[in-house]
């Protein structure tokens, strides 16, 4: 990651003149605030396991719940299989430690700190023709649609695929398709997480390796950081039980497709010269501007304009900037919110436009 | 780690008819469960970030509690440089990853956790000699003496410390050495954690790594799990706002130095033909057997007999068993259980000698 982003939107996001349209938030209205809060004081107080050591691989509990929710989906997962993870992020790291020495392809652009992930395990990370292949069914990531299931079959026919979930149960129309886990059980790597749909801040989320590679995959995740913490996992483990998460998702789905739609109508009514295509879920909007130039500096004309986006350099691979887009997230940010920022996006545009 | 010792001992663990004296968990009778549970509370309901992503580095509060502590102890250091990491164990990895293809000497014996992540990581583990020492200054893990402070200047000498002071606090005797960060703040990578004192299941330690290598680990760190989790920071950062951390840790001294007298009062009476030290602190007694061997076939007899400890060859960074030796914690386990144990260790000691 380029630390002039970085910079750029820390400073950003501690100010609150700056609406912050980066960093893919979940809305904080939608966190089961009460329901965790119960969950959280009821492990506390009766559950000494929640508070002390666990096993590497997670609470058994957990990783049953998770098996059933897959075999439900069409993928017979023992779950034996799971590997709890401290968070998708930490799942990305171990298969990538996996492939160290290898190539992974992610495409020409893509979740950054998956890039991040596979670079720092000391994997190479190319844009096609890898030993593996990086995919996010069901919502893709920075494009928000589906660049997977419509080429299933080609994809399947990938030597080893890692496939990130993150965000395929948050489609809008709510069909999520069978797991690409079901048609090649040995030759994917299953991502899954809580943190888009529960919290971010807790940090649980699982893999499931390719059975030959479970045992190993457990020490290195033992190396790393001995276990996910005990006390979010049983935590969650304990919401699940009380609370209806398909009932959680289908509102989070209707939730974002509104202000999807707001922000969408905003960039649309508001800023000239753009190209972008309507998420089919997720937390964000791709933005192209149709020019090529320095993203960076388009940042800081966004930054000084009041509002903060993702530039679109750190989703690719090679960090080349043109032509230059933004990833502009819809998820965390009032609608009126998300409004003026299409404005003050015009805004810095056409500053960027003239001063390049 | 031997895959046959983490099956024997999975299998034990799940054995209500096995005493457990492996593995150096905390007592969960001191851990401060109520003060936690309201917390946790308190910043789940009132603190969105709580439950949302924050920045790897972690939460700017904990870091500057972490800063003034070690401060009060003579090392002054700027919360800039303090990172927040998934437990002191990931701290061990991230140390790892910066010594990627050099040497860490580790002694004859040390923290197996801590000779899994480096490896793991890439650098090479070897007994005396390397470009980096990790000591653990105060308690050493698993003899439970301090094997640093008497010979500071030595140790200062070296050209890289890690230094790991998990179990520093906890010495019985209350006596805690100035940090050796304190005399070499360009060569020294400070390691604490929460995990003995407050609980393990929030896995929420501290690096301080020297200065010109903070923005690299950064990015490692953010690489390997984004952030530790935001509510266990927050929840913890609370506690101490309420709780007396330097009152805890005293009653903890107390409450584990008693343990510690019974089960080496129980080995002295009813184990013949082996040599301890009493330990200055931390959770554990080495005992050594006086012959050589093979420590798994130990391990199993002791399992055998109805008690579960760690083998010798887990803590030697070549794995060599003999000579062989166990480590036996105190930490968790109550008094007539402790003496219990000591007296299945002796016919399982019997039975291995015979045997061999």
């Amino acid at each position: 990651m380029n630390p002039r982003i970085t910079e750029l939107q820390k400073q950003a996001a501690g100010r609150s003149d700056v609406i912050g349209l980066a960093g893919g938030l979940p809305a904080d209205e939608l966190m089961p605030r009460t329901e965790l809060a119960r969950a959280l004081a009821e492990v506390t107080a009766h559950r000494d396991e929640a508070l002390q050591y666990g096993w590497p691989e997670g609470d058994e509990s957990l990783r049953a719940w998770i098996a059933r929710r897959l075999t439900a989906r069409g993928a017979t997962v023992d779950p034996e299989r799971v590997i709890i993870t401290s968070g998708a992020q930490q799942a990305l790291a171990l298969v990538g430690a996996a492939c160290r020495g290898e190539r992974i392809s992610v495409g020409s652009e893509t979740y950054p700190a998956a890039i991040a992930a596979f670079r720092q395990a000391g994997a190479a990370v190319v844009v096609t023709g890898g030993d593996a292949a990086y995919v996010m069914p069901g919502v893709g990531n920075p494009h928000g649609v589906d660049q997977i299931e419509p080429h299933r079959l080609r994809w399947l026919a990938e030597k080893t695929l890692i496939v990130d979930e993150a965000y395929s149960e948050l489609r809008f129309d709510g069909q999520i398709a069978r797991p690409l886990l079901a048609d090649a059980p040995e030759r994917v790597w299953h991502i899954g997480t809580f943190s888009k749909s529960v919290s971010p801040g807790l940090r649980v989320g699982w893999l499931i390796p390719p059975a030959r590679e479970h045992d190993s995959i457990v020490d290195i995740k033992s190396a790393m950081d001995l276990q996910t913490a005990s006390l979010t996992q049983l935590a969650i483990r304990r919401l699940l039980a009380t609370l209806d998460y398909d009932a959680l998702l289908a509102k989070a789905r209707g939730f974002y497709q509104e202000r999807a739609a707001v922000l969408g109508q905003a960039l649309h009514d508001e800023v000239p010269g753009i190209r972008f295509t309507v998420p089919e879920g997720g937390f964000a909007i791709w933005i192209d501007t149709n020019d090529d130039g320095d993203d960076v500096a388009l940042l800081e004309a966004c930054i000084a304009a009041g509002v903060c986006m993702d530039p679109s350099s750190v989703f690719r691979p090679r960090g080349a900037a043109g032509p230059v887009a933004m990833r502009a997230c819809f998820s965390n940010t009032a609608p009126d919110q998300l409004v003026e920022g299409a404005r003050r996006f015009a805004t810095a545009l056409e500053r960027w436009r003239r001063d390049r």
